[in-house]
């Protein structure tokens, strides 16, 4: 199977705008993106007209539209990098791919442009494997196979549900290991994509995402959001949270998650030293948050993403709840979420 | 921390002769092998003199060594690719590492040798992450680190027990695989090494492994033994049964399991398609022998490598037992075996 079996119109390319000037951007993804349906939502925080370049298929949202669907008075917040779920709201694609607008495309160790909508289509429209592990990465790629002792009734695998990318350049690190390292640059391409295993938890970075919507759609949630939560990635967890919801939600329905292919090209931006000067609130909760989804069980009356999303709202109120407000603010949003994406849906 | 830092007296390589010329074999791997200590254990079914080319620290072990050791009535066998166990047990080094035969060293994508001792054993020095998945791979490689939401608590790591390396050319396939596509060959180097996550299991092949022999020495075992068993691969199953006793007892202590890097070229020997007229009772044998290893757990007090392996013994007899003999035989051998590695290594 190929990303040629996929029609280009099941695929939505959500960009949230964090910046108002997408010129540059927009022509360095012009050859991998002008054949999709675009979703650009502008940060409610960002002030100024925002600029696309001609010959794209695109819509905008910004706040007014945010109000109008969602109301003004919601405890979901789409602000700063949580605008972008207001697009996967929008969406009525099966597919949805995200990337930040600070990364452009990467090249591979051949020195080709990387297409990260092929390989990101690749990974969710091939199965997953979460349950025993292929020592040699993903079975089903080319020149590949499940190696000696597989068990043959696991090699048919599962529906993927989520695909996660990296980067090259400037990687996801968190501002701690930023400002200790303020040289670090990843420029290793590790040419490999594999199935994150069953029950393992993994930080989901939301730069470089792709994802079945049809299936886990209502599970990306922007429900974690920090007390200093600002416009640079290492100051927000809000993908890492989700993450972990979509993991859970995955392992309890049956389905996978991949890590690895495609990389995109990640600039410089920020100072790592300012960031480490607001809360820390985000490295804290980890601790926490980490232990929380390894041990959570959902109950088998769950059978949707909606149903196992409100499920886990419950327990997270209930056993996260009581140590810091900020878990109950969360768990409110993902009920709100699930109230909002089925009504959006119908609508 | 780099493998300098490991004495070459901490080192034992063993190999297990299916071949009487070793000639060859040994001036392929020469640049990589003569500041080491050498054990080979010949299969004791083999006919004829070990050729060995000058110039090797080695001590090589023979029928006769076997008998002496282990005596003649044992329920363990040695015979096939399972005579490098005797190796692991006459080691007295910490760590050992184990390349079939077959192999020869393989090079990297930018054309150098591969140096499997020096990856192998930077493998096992440095610590292993199972408890959550860095995305970036081993965060402790030279240009990498932990990735943004990986908890700080975690970063520590573990001790890592087993590093099971790779194979281009010939991958280690299962003989159905490689009948039905006779011209797959791996030519895929993926510079990666990764942890196996906590509780995932994965079919270790022995073509190309390494561990620490101190801490999980006697949990390498020529336990399971098929009935058609063949002097290829394919044909056997010894190394992923003791890769699955390996994980359960690295898990149940708090080690780590990596795999990924160093790679081997691994030529072409024998013929897929006349193994298939043998029974395929090993590939049957993984429906139940998976599920299994996924399921154990230890008990508590099981607290060395000789605990558990006597432990899981009792549990193998107990719930597979019934099913096959051979899972009998094997939990046999595991207890024997403990007897015999304890009195090897007090005597």
């Amino acid at each position: 199977m190929s990303q040629a079996n996929i029609m280009d119109d099941e695929v939505d390319i959500v960009i949230g705008a964090l910046h108002s000037d997408l010129t540059t951007f927009m022509n360095e993804w012009r050859p991998v993106f002008s054949q999709f349906h675009l979703i650009i939502v502008k940060d409610p925080d960002l002030s100024g007209e925002i600029q696309i370049p001609e010959g794209f298929n695109v819509d905008v949202y910004t706040r007014s539209d945010i109000d109008r669907v969602v109301g003004s008075s919601t405890s979901i917040l789409f602000s700063g990098y949580s605008c972008r779920y207001f697009g996967y709201l929008m969406s009525r694609k099966k597919y949805v791919i995200s990337i930040d607008d600070d990364c452009i495309p990467a090249k591979d160790n051949e020195g080709s442009l990387v297409d990260i909508v092929a390989q990101h289509i690749t990974n969710l429209i091939t199965p997953a494997t979460p349950f025993f592990f292929n020592t040699l990465y993903d079975p089903y790629r080319k020149g590949a196979d499940f190696v000696r002792g597989y068990p043959f009734s696991l090699r048919e695998g599962v529906t993927c549900a989520l695909s996660c990318g990296l980067w090259l350049n400037l990687a996801d690190y968190d501002a701690p290991t930023q400002a200790l390292k303020p040289e670090l640059r990843n420029s290793r391409y590790v040419d490999a994509v594999l199935t994150v295993p069953v029950r393992a938890m993994l930080p989901l970075s939301g730069i470089n995402i792709a994802f079945d919507r049809e299936l886990v759609g209502p599970a990306l949630i922007p429900a974690l959001k920090l007390a200093g939560e600002g416009k640079f990635r290492w100051e927000t967890m809000e993908d890492i949270w989700s993450g972990m919801c979509v993991k859970v939600i995955s392992d309890h329905m049956g389905l996978g998650v991949k890590s690895g292919l495609p990389y995109v090209w990640r600039n410089e931006r920020g100072n790592a030293i300012e960031s480490l000067k607001k809360e820390w609130e985000g490295v804290k909760l980890m601790e926490e948050v980490v232990p929380f989804f390894q041990a959570v069980r959902l109950p088998r009356s769950a059978v949707t993403a909606e149903d196992c999303v409100v499920e886990l709202a419950k327990i997270v109120k209930e056993q996260l709840g009581q140590s810091n407000p900020m878990f109950v603010r969360a768990a409110e949003a993902m009920v709100e979420w699930i109230k909002v994406w089925k009504a959006v849906q119908s609508g």
